[in-house]
C-alpha cells in the first residue's frame, strides 16, 4: 500500500475544503453572524494540516485500485472531520461526535439530523450545512479532479471507488473532461432551481439552502418543519420535480445535451425508475385520502413529493409520513431500499441494481425450464456480462450485512424495532428521516455516542457503495508491505 | 413439460397422504372424538382424487428439472388442500382459507396458526396438526420416495427440489438407500425425545405433539401457552437441545453413525452455527435479567429456549419475547433470517449460505487490495465453485424480492409495521411466531383472506427453497410444448 500518495491526496482534498469554508465565511459576514470566527479558525486549522500532507514528498507515483479505495473512504472521513469543526467553535453542536454525525450526514447527502431546533442557529452555518450536501452530491474528489491537475498516474482508481452505481466505467476516457461537464450540468440544474424557487416567493436565501439541499439529495432544511414550513404548493411541486430529477443518471442529461433524446427515454433504467414513482404515488394517494380528509388534490401533492423526496433519496417532508397508515409507510421502506438511478446524486441500492437482480433471478427460473438454452442478462438490448450481475448480487449482500450488524448494534440503545429498523436503513440509504423517533418531525439526537458513530459508518458506506468503508476493516490494508 | 408425470407423482403422493391420515383417525378413535368422521370422509375424498390420478396413463417417462420442481411446488399445495380438509369437516376451523393456512404453516414446519385457542380441539385433530409438521420436516417427497419403487427415470430432481441447503447432490448416489437412512434417523432422535419429555413428567400424548413439532423443527403446541403452559424447566430443556439437534445438517449424523466423529467436530457450518447459537444466548440472557426481576437462571434458560427456537426456526415459547427489550428482539429478528443449518428440517436461509456470502464479500474486498492474485471461497477447506456462490447469492436476493412484494400485499390490511414486517418474515422463514400481533401470544387469525393466502405462499417458498414456487410464475410452464 502506498500511503504517501493517500496521505498526500487526501493533503489536496483538505486544500480545496478550506477554500470551500470560505463561501459560507462570506455568507456569515454578510449577515454579520457570530459564527464568521468560527470558519476563519477552521480554515486556518484544516489549511496546516493539509499543506503539512501535501508536502509529503513521494519517489512512487503508482495508484491502484487499493489506493483509490482507501484514499476516498479516509478522504471522506477527513473532509467530514474537519467539515464539523465550525459547528462546534460556533457553539451550534457542542459535542464533537454530534458534529461529526451531522457533518457526515451533510456529505452523504442524507440528511439525518442530532439537531433539534434548526431556526435559531447562524445563516453562516446554515449554509455551510447544506452546502455540503451539494457537494458530497457529486462527489468531492471528482470535484477536486475537475479542478486539480491529475494527482497520481491512475486516478480512475479514485473515480470508481467514489461514482455511485456498478458501471461508472462508460465516463473514462477523458476524466477530467467528464468531471468539469457533470458539475456544469449539476450546477446548471442547481442554478434553474433556485430561480424557480424564488420565482414561487422564497426568500433568496431559503431558495438557495433548498436547491443544495435537492440537487445533492440529501435533505437539509432551515426550517424545522423541512419544505412543509413554507406552505407554498408551487414550491413544494418545483421541489419534487427536481428531485426526480437529481435522482436521474446525470450521463443520460449528458447524451440529451448532445442530442440524443432517443437514447434518452428508452433508458431501461430510466423507465423502471419513473415506472416505480408513478405506481408508489397513486398508491399512496389513494391510501392517505381518509388521512387528508378526502382532500384529493393534497393526497396527490404530498404523495407526489414524498415519494420523489424518499426513492431520489433526499429526505424532506411536507407532512408527518409517520402518522400516514401503514401501507404507505410500508412503501416509503421499501423505497427508501430502492434509492433512484446509478450515476445520480441519490443513495440507496439504486434502480439498476434491483432491475439485474430481479432479472438475474428470472434467468435462475429459466434455467431450470430449458438448461441447455444460453440465457443472457439484458439492459438496454445488451448483455450484461457476468462479473457484472455477481457484482450486483454481492453489493446486495455486503449492504445487507453491514445493515445488519448495524441494526444489531444500534438496538442496543433500547428504543422501538421500528425506530431502529428505519433509522439504520435511512442512513444507510442516504435518506434522512426514517419513522417513530426519527421520523420527519423527529431527529437523531437520543441516540448514544456509539449509534452515533455505527450511522455515520452506514452513512458514508451507503454514499460510497460499501468498499471503500468495508476496506477499512481488512487486515492487510494495515501492514507495511513495501 | 410432461404434465401427465406430474400429476400421475401428485396422485402417488396423495395416496400416501390419505395412508397417513389413518394415524390421526386412529387416535380419534382412541379418544372416541367426534372428529373420527372428518378423517374418515378426507380419507375417501383424498383416495378418490389420488386414484383417477395415480391411474393416467403415460407414454413419455422423460423427467427433467422443471418436471421436478413443478412437481414438488403442486405437490405440496395438493397436500395442504387435502391436508385442511379434516380441520373443515370437523368445525374446527370453519373457514378453509383458514384451514389451508394452518396445513401450510403444519407441512411447511411454520407452526404460525390462525387458531385463537387450541385446547379445546379435538385430540385427533391436534394430533394431525402436529403430524404434518413431522412429514413436512423431513419432506413428503422424500418420504413417498423411500416407500416407492423410483416414480419416472429421474427422480433427483425431485429431490433437488425438495431438499434444504444448496447442495443437495452429495447424498445422491442411492436415493432410496440415504431417504431411508435419513428418515431412520429422524424417527429415533424423534422417539428418544418423546420418552425423554415422558420422563420429564409430560403426559404421553403432550410428548409425541411437542416432539413430532419439534423433530419438525415446527412450532404447534396442543397448549395455547405453548411449551411453557407445562411450567417445567426439565422439558424446557429437553426442547430446548433437541431444537438443536433438529437445526444440524443431517448428513452429520450420518457420518457420525459411520464413526466419523472427526469430521462431525470439524464441520465448518456446525462450528458458525453452534457460534450464533451461543452468542445469541449470552446477549438475550444479559438484555432480560431486568424483565426477569434479576432472576439469572430464568433468564439463561428463557433465552436458551428461544434462541433454540427461533433459529432452528420451531417457533415454540417459553415466555412472550414480545415483551423482551428491543435488543433481545431484534436478535430474534435476525435470527429468524439466519435459519440453522442446511440439510435440518430447519427454515430460514440457513447458515452455510451466509458463512458463503461472507466470504463472497470477504473475497470482493480481497480482489480490490490484490486484484492479480487468484481468490476462491473456501468452506470445509474445500473451494466452493463459482456457480455455487453466484447460486447462494441469487437465492438470497430471491428470497429479499418474495418478501418485499409479500411486505407490500400484507401492509394492505392496515397493521402496525412491526406485525407486518415479522409476519412476512416468520412465514417466510418457516419460523412461526413474529411480534405485536403475531407474537407468541398471537396469532395470524386477522389477517385478510389475501394476505392468508400469500403468507401460505411464503411458507412454501421457504420450505422449498424458492425455486418450485417461484417457478409457477412462469408464463412457459404453462405453455404446451409437446
Amino acid at each position: 500500500m502506498n500511503y504517501k500518495i493517500v496521505l498526500k491526496i487526501i493533503g489536496n482534498v483538505l486544500v480545496y475544503e478550506a477554500l470551500l469554508l470560505l463561501l459560507p465565511f462570506a455568507i456569515a459576514l454578510t449577515y454579520s453572524g457570530e459564527d464568521a470566527n468560527s470558519f476563519l479558525i477552521t480554515i486556518a486549522i484544516t489549511l496546516i494540516v493539509a499543506l503539512v500532507l501535501r508536502n509529503i514528498k513521494i519517489k512512487d507515483k503508482s495508484m491502484y485500485a487499493k489506493e483509490g479505495f482507501l484514499t476516498v473512504g479516509l478522504a471522506w472521513i477527513a473532509i467530514a472531520a474537519f467539515g464539523a469543526l465550525p459547528f462546534v467553535i460556533s457553539g451550534s453542536i457542542p459535542s464533537y461526535i454530534d458534529a461529526f454525525f451531522e457533518t457526515v450526514s451533510g456529505f452523504t447527502t442524507t440528511g439525518a439530523t442530532i439537531l433539534t431546533e434548526v431556526e435559531s442557529l447562524p445563516k453562516g452555518i446554515l449554509f455551510w450545512r447544506s452546502l455540503t450536501h451539494w457537494i458530497g452530491g457529486m462527489g468531492f474528489l471528482i470535484f477536486v479532479l475537475a479542478l486539480v491537475p491529475t494527482i497520481g498516474s491512475n486516478s480512475i482508481h479514485l473515480l470508481k471507488a467514489e461514482s455511485p452505481g456498478p458501471n461508472p466505467g462508460k465516463i473514462v476516457p477523458k476524466i477530467r473532461e467528464t468531471a468539469k461537464i457533470l458539475y456544469i450540468i449539476y450546477l446548471v440544474l442547481t442554478i434553474i432551481q433556485t430561480i424557480l424557487l424564488i420565482l414561487s416567493g422564497l426568500s433568496v436565501y431559503d431558495s438557495v439552502i433548498h436547491a443544495l439541499g435537492t440537487a445533492g439529495t440529501g435533505g437539509f432544511s432551515n426550517m424545522n418543519l423541512s419544505v412543509g414550513a413554507f406552505n407554498n404548493p408551487a414550491a413544494e411541486w418545483i421541489i419534487t420535480i427536481f428531485m426526480i430529477i437529481f435522482g436521474v443518471n446525470f450521463s443520460l442529461y449528458f447524451q440529451l445535451i448532445k442530442g440524443n433524446i432517443k437514447g434518452f427515454f428508452k433508458n431501461e433504467e430510466l423507465k423502471y425508475y419513473l415506472l416505480i414513482v408513478l405506481v408508489s404515488i397513486v398508491f399512496i394517494a389513494i391510501n392517505i385520502i381518509d388521512f387528508n380528509n378526502g382532500n384529493i388534490g393534497l393526497s396527490i401533492r404530498q404523495s407526489s413529493f414524498q415519494v420523489a423526496s424518499i426513492i431520489s433519496t433526499t429526505g424532506y417532508a411536507t407532512t408527518d409520513f409517520n402518522l400516514w397508515p401503514s401501507l404507505s409507510k410500508t412503501i416509503i421502506m421499501i423505497l427508501m431500499i430502492v434509492g433512484a438511478m446509478a450515476g445520480s446524486t441519490a443513495g440507496g441500492i439504486k434502480t439498476i441494481r434491483l432491475v439485474i437482480m430481479l432479472k438475474a433471478v428470472r434467468r435462475g427460473i429459466d434455467k431450470i425450464l430449458h438448461p441447455k438454452r444460453i440465457q443472457s442478462v439484458k439492459i438496454d438490448g445488451k448483455v450484461v456480462d457476468e462479473e457484472t450481475i455477481s457484482g450486483v448480487l454481492l453489493f446486495i449482500a455486503a449492504y445487507s450485512v453491514i445493515y445488519l450488524i448495524a441494526l444489531f448494534i444500534v438496538s442496543f440503545d433500547g428504543f422501538d424495532l421500528v425506530t431502529n429498523i428505519t433509522s439504520v436503513l435511512t442512513a444507510i440509504s442516504n435518506v434522512g428521516p426514517g419513522l417513530e423517533m426519527v421520523g420527519p418531525m423527529g431527529n437523531f439526537s437520543n441516540f448514544s455516542k456509539l449509534s452515533k458513530i455505527v450511522l455515520s459508518f452506514c452513512m458514508l458506506a451507503g454514499r460510497l457503495e460499501i468498499y471503500p468503508m468495508l476496506i477499512m476493516f481488512s487486515k492487510s490494508i494495515w501492514k507495511r508491505t513495501y
